[in-house]
């Protein structure tokens, strides 16, 4: 036991748990039993205003707390200890000891890292359909061809279509390293409806779709105009027709807003004159389009997307470009959400938290929609461009795509993090996150721009189980990447976008994955539950619990069996049910090589399965 | 007039004209107006014997003649003078003076050029359909696809279709340069059926199909299997009721005979077990195809066609390998050539002299079939791997594609060359081949190995007319190379090798190619009619005539007006009919800039057209 204990985990030293509402009172209780202290505080304060320097009351002998109601914003903190010594006062610190909930005590402010507190603004809870949803990512062109003879839609001139469906991916480049050529290989939308029965039978209730709209590229995020779907994909009407099939299917929709950049080619730049010779930014400096653009020398100089050419960002500062997007009439989003169920925002680091806020405010007005964002790191406090965000503070982001999960899952299986140090991760990401906005996360274990699970952990099927059962039982909405349940792999791109091997589709890794979305579909503490991660020396496991019902889920990525022992097994968060209960159906328990435990029951302790 | 005159041209110093039929007496006449002369020798030798010494006997105060018959093989030889001086006998030589016919005197060995005299064995005529013919070349991926919807026949994996046939070609390489992938735009044996009836309406009755077996590239030069049609270009039933369609529409069929190697993909080597386990030379030594290739460290190290490593060659000298291509029974050679009209040998320099020979032997167990070579120079004294080859001195080819024509036409109409230079080259070029041989060749203004003509006279539709009137008017079979008549520009390989612009052709450029392809069909002498090239100073043209009838064709390349001047004329060769007539007829016309003069006739001077 130390002399000063504070874990920003517990509830006998921090209460909430984790990011407040603004306005709500904290709790801080830190225990001191060094000798002579003096006086204790709390040194807190909301980025970018002065710290408060709050005295702490001294409850007990050793225990000292104090409340404190922070407004909305990224709070940090650390707790100070005036120490009574012959030659004066004497300064400690204590603050945060690495991804834990613990701390460590310092005397020496350059070796203090402070706790974070995130006060957020309303909560902001998505709609019930995408909470309790099992999500598909699907990339148009390699999931399905629709039409008879696989014949392709509009074919976009110089461009490739691959020969078989079996082909490998690959970018087309010249000496120089640039693309010279976009390779397809021609699903659609009516592909996407013809596998409506597939996806139900998967389970899956949501469909991500990468980009739709016209496009130079295959992966469309090189938008050349937001009011038309991409030829090569379908028309309008089949789009329509799609949604309305797929929500007969009880399937939502969520489509990529790719708002920060255009394509060169785009009807907006219009770079080589697709849309005539005069109607882009690029051939005209008098055109609508002009000041969407940011010219630094007119024509050729202009910014661009990671400074590629094809890419010219928007700016999003130009109230035209804003009306068109967001506008209440006429915009990109008055045309399209009506029809779907929500939106995923490109790099939203590129977007400005005004801009985005603003797309938020326009979802409003639709019911039952989700905005969520394309994030890679913990939102709570990503600086991007020299500026910390506000995605999830309130009123912006619904959630965030959870790669640090994905980078969790992998680094546990692979042996390159320990349990505790995924656990602790992990952890860190639900106290940072408001509870909402962590339950909102859009969880993956691989996307477009990753390599495919099966590929990361060495195409090692039983890593595969352990991995899709992690993801399926935590807080968050678990996205499938089409063809991961089919037994796809690949590397990074171009290597994870293969086609979908119709016809060829492992039947054990489907098994695996339809295994995982039962378990979540028919145990309801999974969907709503609270969550805790444990851990042992070997294995990585968690709690979801709701007021009677649990399921507790324990994977051993290791090549050898184990015992589960309660005494070496940590919690990370008190689980607020009888521990002994707990203790007494996981002690003993063997989990075997690369295998996983799971158990469910009632809280009563009457039943379990 | 020179003290010493001999033009190897004119009839008055040598007889016959160019090339003889072994044993056949050659007459030399040289005329000599050097003081002191004792002696004149004609020094004369088959290449690799010793030269030959042949006293000239005076005829005339100044003039000297010898006859020598000469055997098969190929001569060189100049003539020699012993001038009589005071400090001893001095001696001259006299020796060709670049690539005319006339020659200059000097004293030095080294100064001296040999006169060359090609002696063959047997008129190689080729069949009359061939002679009579107007070709047309196809590279079968670029001409049509005659499925419905352009659905492609069985796209091979991991290569790529073209998007739409207006695509512009190009190779898929990787960072070192290296062809990746192969592309396809799908065009097909029923595509080609398809076009019958624009071929007749063209008025092509000769087919040159680049080749047809199953390879892994676009161009099919490296064969898979010559016993197999290539799956994309469809099944065997359907080639041969391809064949038997052309056969009734009056078109024949050239097949390109790829010998010198295979692909490496093969059956018979087998580098990446396209064919199993254990069947090619790469893969098992024990391989019957183990000796058809030559390893010098196996598998890896092995003789290949350039150092193209996917291009593995033959050894033309194992038995089983000669079997197979030119056997009796069950070769490639009895295998199809039954079925089609001649081949065009691929690479013809790599092939042994014995091998080529061998194959021509095999065709002459069929009737009426033809027997071309890819060779880009003077086929006649063309030196490859440092051997002398004999191709056209009986018994091998019938005739080779003539790029020397396609360079002259090109020099001139760009100015690179005079008349005179091109008119002499050419010249040279029917001094060197037997005369069947020459008659034989197989024209061309571009192929698949070539900038399109079009493009190379930049775009000039005008020199493109002239260049057309001239092939058309040569000795030797004009070809089309497919989409040159509708207009395709590209510069070399793959830009030459575009789809056909079905829809999109240009009628102008159709229509010049419909006049020569009507002007060569409706005048006999340009068949068969003898040649006499002629220049001036800016203008290049040509006379065919017969015994009774002859068609003039004199072009002007620059971009001025010439007036025809026949004192200004020179005929290469002299033309054995009324000089006088000729001149009337010509003499005055006015040929405007880039324009030609096409005057016809019957030779008792009664008739002109």
């Amino acid at each position: 036991m130390t002399d000063v204990y504070y874990n920003s985990w517990e509830s006998s030293c921090k209460t909430p748990f984790g990011a407040v509402a603004a306005g709500e009172p904290v709790t801080f209780r830190i225990r001191c039993a060094l000798k002579n202290i003096n006086r204790v505080f709390l040194i807190i304060y909301k980025e970018g205003t002065p710290p408060q320097t709050l005295e702490m009351l001294k409850e007990t002998v050793d225990s000292y707390s104090v409340h404190y109601r922070p407004q909305k914003g990224l709070y940090f903190y650390y707790f100070q200890f005036d120490q009574e010594t012959e030659s004066g006062v004497k300064l400690y610190y204590y603050g945060r000891a690495g991804n834990s909930g613990t701390g460590e005590l310092v005397d020496n402010h350059n070796f203090l890292a402070h706790y974070q507190l995130t006060c957020y603004e309303g909560a902001d809870k998505a709609p019930d359909w995408y909470r309790e949803g099992i999500a598909y990512q699907i990339f148009p062109d390699r999931f399905f061809n629709g039409n008879p003879d696989n014949r392709v839609n509009h074919p976009k001139k110089n461009t490739f279509i691959y020969a078989t469906q079996c082909d490998e991916p690959m970018y087309i480049k010249n000496a120089a390293g640039e693309i010279v050529r976009w390779d397809f290989f021609g699903g659609n939308l009516l592909g996407i409806k013809k596998k409506i029965s597939y996806l139900k039978e998967l389970g899956v209730s949501i469909i991500y779709l990468n980009p739709i709209f016209k496009a130079s590229s295959n992966h469309r995020y090189d938008t050349d105009d937001y009011f038309e779907i991409d030829p090569m994909l379908g028309t309008r009407e089949e789009f329509v027709s799609l949604v309305e099939a797929l929500h007969q299917a009880g399937i939502r929709v969520i489509l990529d807003g790719v708002f920060s950049h255009a394509g060169w080619n785009s009807r907006y730049f219009n770079r080589n004159k697709q849309y005539g010779e005069t109607e882009g930014a690029y051939n005209n400096p008098e055109s609508p389009y002009y000041d969407w653009f940011i010219f630094q020398e007119y024509p050729d100089k202009y910014t661009s997307w990671w400074n590629i050419q094809d890419l010219p960002e928007f700016n999003k500062h130009d109230p035209h470009f804003q009306q068109f997007i967001y506008g209440e009439a006429d915009s990109v989003l008055s045309e399209w959400t009506p029809l779907v169920d929500g939106w995923r925002l490109d790099v939203a680091d590129e977007l400005p938290d005004f801009f985005i806020e603003q797309i938020r405010n326009r979802l409003a007005v639709y019911p039952d929609k989700v905005l969520i964002g394309e994030v890679w790191e913990d939102a709570s406090n990503k600086i991007s461009y020299n500026q910390r965000r506000q995605y999830i503070l309130g009123g912006h982001l619904n959630g965030v795509m959870n790669y640090p999960l994905r980078r969790g899952i992998i680094n546990l299986l692979l042996c390159k993090e320990t349990p505790e140090t995924v656990a602790s991760h992990l952890m860190t990401l639900q106290e940072n996150y408001p509870k909402e906005v962590f339950y909102n996360s859009f969880n993956n274990l691989g996307t477009h721009d990753t390599e495919r699970i099966l590929t990361m952990l060495n195409l090692d099927r039983e890593k595969l189980d352990l991995a899709l059962g992690f993801m399926f039982m935590m807080p968050g909405v678990p996205c499938i990447y089409y063809g991961d349940e089919a037994g796809l792999t690949g590397g990074k791109d171009p290597e994870n976008r293969k086609f979908f091997p119709w016809g060829r589709e492992s039947k054990s890794i489907y098994a695996l994955f339809k295994k995982w979305v039962t378990v979540r579909q028919t145990q309801p503490a999974i969907q709503t539950g609270d969550l805790s991660l444990c851990y042992c020396k070997d294995m990585l496991g968690l709690i979801r619990y709701t007021d009677d019902e649990f399921v507790c889920y324990i994977m051993n990525p290791t090549d050898t069996v184990h015992t589960i022992n309660c005494h070496h097994l940590t919690f990370l968060r008190e689980v607020p049910f009888n521990q002994k209960q707990l203790a007494n159906l996981l002690e003993g328990q063997i989990v075997f090589a690369k295998d996983y435990y799971l158990v469910s029951g009632k809280l009563d302790g009457k039943s379990y399965s």
